[in-house]
């Protein structure tokens, strides 16, 4: 029967909700083993999955937690996510600025793995700032200030607990279908109705093309639709690192700046103002001219940063305590030219290195470390500018030539 | 690096001699676990193996192990493998056939496993005779009688025992590169440079097509040319059981039969001729023709049996002592008309169930038990007449009209 169902797959044929109950909640239970279900994932990576199949393992998945229950919150209640990327901390940013304008944002994050970067060990750099909320705690939290950004609870698609780690080092992360799944099932147990998706593709992603970032959009809303949920995508470019800074402190940082209004151009604006535009849209039914509007005037009246400072106090944190390193070393320049390119998929492995990031999962993280741009793509560089500066503990974390290689000048 | 091996052939590019070996002998170390063996496994299954890929991952295979030193013998050394059927005796008929011509065969057999049975299963039905002999015995055993059917040492290619138990329960059995590489290691360390291989097609074999049967013929060509042995291969049906007799000691009886004369129609005898020859036109340099006339003067004259005998002498068995169950089943036609077909894969599965075949490895075989066909596809059959008659221990080992289901009367 196990391997009659693998061998289905591996033949391209659609498994019925039946096999797929079986098959998953056999290995939940520990009837089908590690190595069984990674050979499974790996024939769906390749042989894909009908929309069928997708909907089945979408409710396995939800159904192996409970759904958070926000129907005490009036209205509409939002969502968001990414599919994570290089500097990404558009969250910091996008909640304070919603929940600005009244409109609830309940999000539980994950923390990062290999080169992508997780909200909660941006959230724990702020030092005192608890990312364990129980459901009660946030139901509180919720209705007292209408924002939490926490981490996972158990109860959370314990499923995709389970399948992540397998997949994450199986080469099984890759698939289109399951990472629709494994976001959906997420966003669905999370009990939001509204939610945006931040879909990203190039070479610091999971995605590397915009078929397969289309694909999972398309997907995303299909799921959406069946459980009832409104699902908006944006896709967004990830060959450049988001913003300046990479590092969970020094992101910290600059998502405090641009609540200040102290950003207002770049990539890493830009983005915020298209997600909150969108959020605000779904929940207000504006137009999302008007929600972008909306968003910017949060900005400039200090209404978002006030609201983040309120999420930080409710969650224990204590802005003024944030570190960064006191090493530095400064990258320049080995020759005049355009600046064409900054590799973040190079720069994600260096600040992994650094110590910003985990290899396996029970790395530490030190938040302290990093790497901030001081040149954008586009600009003229003179021999001997500075590019960037490494944020470091130990000098042998790096290489600066390494660091170098990820700025191209032509 | 890993997973970065696995993400490299899930997107069906070619592994190079160093990532396999770091893939397959870290495996073997313990540093590669079952879980990422068998996610590599699965995507090399979908996605297939070059040439290239398929003569490293050999050489990978046969390094993991010895290979058996036949240079004592003068001459040319043959070996026979069967790609594994229902009811295939065919080694045990064959051997002792060109042997009697003065043809060394030193041949190394698995255990069944599955629908498929084992040599080394049929020749243990035989009470006393050693399947486990050293080295220096099957040397000795070569010198003496020019004949040896043994189980494999411990020292033949340990990297196939591994991979193919890991194989055999994640639904990667069916890859013909994968076939190719595990059959070819274990010829090629067997020592002989001549080598028959018998490829089975159909319902009750592990290749379902002509054309899967078709390309693995090519690649133990290929692969014996790059390892200079010769491989001729015969591809021979199996969707209908070989001979009349599925099951251990009806098999080794079924054998006999053939070698002392008795049998001289039907696809087990043809196929016996047929592989006879191939060998002997291979050892000897005569033709086809001449291999078969020589293979069928060998029964006739006894020479063929009485080396059948001195096998089983000389490895310990007792031919008077083999049994067969003494509770027995006729199952009896429900119509008149034409035998149109007789299933081959479930009169495997039927015996498997009556304790002829293994489920799991730690099963133990039951010799005693077993069917025999009474007719032939083809065969006119009256309502009432008897088709099959089941060997059984325990009468609810079987359900009669399952048995029942196996023959088409149209």
């Amino acid at each position: 029967m196990i391997v009659d169902i693998i061998n289905k797959k591996r033949l391209g044929k659609e498994l019925s909700f039946k096999e797929l109950n079986f098959f998953f909640n056999g290995y939940l239970d520990g009837k089908i083993k590690d190595y069984q279900m990674s050979s499974l994932l790996m024939a769906i990576c390749i042989m894909g999955m009908t929309d069928e199949e997708i909907y089945a393992l979408t409710k396995i998945f939800v159904d192996s937690g409970d759904i958070l229950d926000l129907s005490f919150l009036p209205g509409n209640k939002v969502d968001k996510h990414s599919t994570g990327g290089v500097g990404d901390k558009t969250t910091l940013a996008v909640a304070p600025i919603v929940a600005a304008l009244d409109i609830p944002i309940i999000k539980m994050s994950g923390r990062g793995l290999g080169f992508t970067g997780g909200t909660i060990d941006k959230l724990e750099s702020i030092p005192g700032y608890n990312t364990s909320l129980t459901d009660q705690q946030i139901i509180h939290q919720a209705k007292d200030i209408g924002i939490v950004l926490t981490g996972q609870t158990a109860t959370l698609v314990p499923m995709d607990k389970e399948i992540y780690a397998l997949r994450d080092v199986t080469g099984t992360v890759s698939s289109v279908p399951l990472i629709a799944v494994s976001t959906m099932s997420k966003k669905i147990a999370s009990g939001a109705n509204k939610i945006v998706m931040d879909i990203k593709v190039g070479g610091g992603a999971l995605l590397h093309t915009r078929k397969d970032a289309h694909k999972l959009s398309e997907l995303m809303k299909k799921i959406g639709k069946f459980y009832n949920r409104e699902v908006e995508t944006v896709i967004s470019d990830m060959n450049v690192p988001l913003g300046h800074n990479i590092g969970n402190s020094l992101e910290v940082l600059e998502a405090i700046d641009l609540l200040k209004g102290k950003i207002k151009t770049g990539n890493f604006y830009s983005l915020c103002i298209e997600l909150a535009s969108e959020i605000i849209s779904m929940a207000k039914g504006v137009s999302k001219w008007d929600g972008a509007d909306m968003a910017r005037e949060a900005i400039l009246d200090g209404s978002a940063y006030k609201k983040f400072e309120e999420l930080v106090k409710a969650q224990g944190g204590d802005l003024s305590k944030i570190e960064i390193s006191k090493k530095t070393k400064q990258i320049k320049a080995k020759k005049s030219g355009i600046l064409e390119k900054i590799d973040a998929y190079k720069l994600a492995e260096i600040s992994v290195g650094l110590g910003a990031g985990r290899v396996s999962k029970e790395d530490k993280i030190n938040p302290k470390v990093g790497i901030v741009l001081n040149k954008e793509v586009g600009s003229m560089i003179k021999k001997g500018s500075v590019l960037c500066t490494v944020y470091y503990e130990n000098v042998k974390d790096f290489d600066p030539s390494l660091v170098l290689d990820a700025f191209s000048i032509g």
